[in-house]
């Protein structure tokens, strides 16, 4: 069975945010984001796909659409296609994300 | 933006295991799926579609191809395309797991 245990995944860089591939195939992928405090990733869009943060720890500074709000443990958010977005970790702890995106790009 | 606190919208039924939909479009569905204890999703499979399950509360005994493990909070399983999966709690305390198919089926 193909499992993943997220406190053993987690894996953080004094350099930038990292991204740890979970689960994906040639149609998604689910990854863990992990941000120390002051590190982001980019406001982007993708034309096609939708994205969701599922935040695990820490607070992150949600960016979707021009918007931007402070998600805590259990609170999710989705990108829909085309939709400008990105994440950055403005608070003291560190920031765990769980990400699912379909399509892939 | 369109937001969702898992702890909110977490729901119950002494009738069978809940399932509340967070996310989805025609491509995919993130759903939440509440069981109390002795509640089941039968045994069933999908013949495109990739199934995350991911534990938040509680422990789920998660079958995937013929293999059962039990996973806790921050645990997670995939079921392949074609793949029988279900999940049961086993367990005294309720089960909350984030459930992410794509395709939809």
């Amino acid at each position: 069975m193909e499992t993943r245990k997220v406190d053993a995944e987690v894996l953080f860089s004094d350099e930038k945010m990292q991204k740890v591939p979970l689960f994906g195939s040639e149609k998604y992928f689910c990854d863990l984001y992990c941000l120390r405090k002051g590190q982001a990733q980019r406001i982007h869009a993708h034309p096609e796909s939708d994205k969701i943060y599922y935040v695990i720890r820490g607070s992150g500074r949600i960016h979707i659409a021009g918007e931007e709000r402070d998600l805590g443990p259990g609170e999710a958010a989705v990108a829909r296609p085309g939709e400008d977005h990105g994440v950055r970790n403005e608070a003291d702890d560190d920031l765990v994300l769980l990400v699912f995106m379909t399509p892939r790009p």
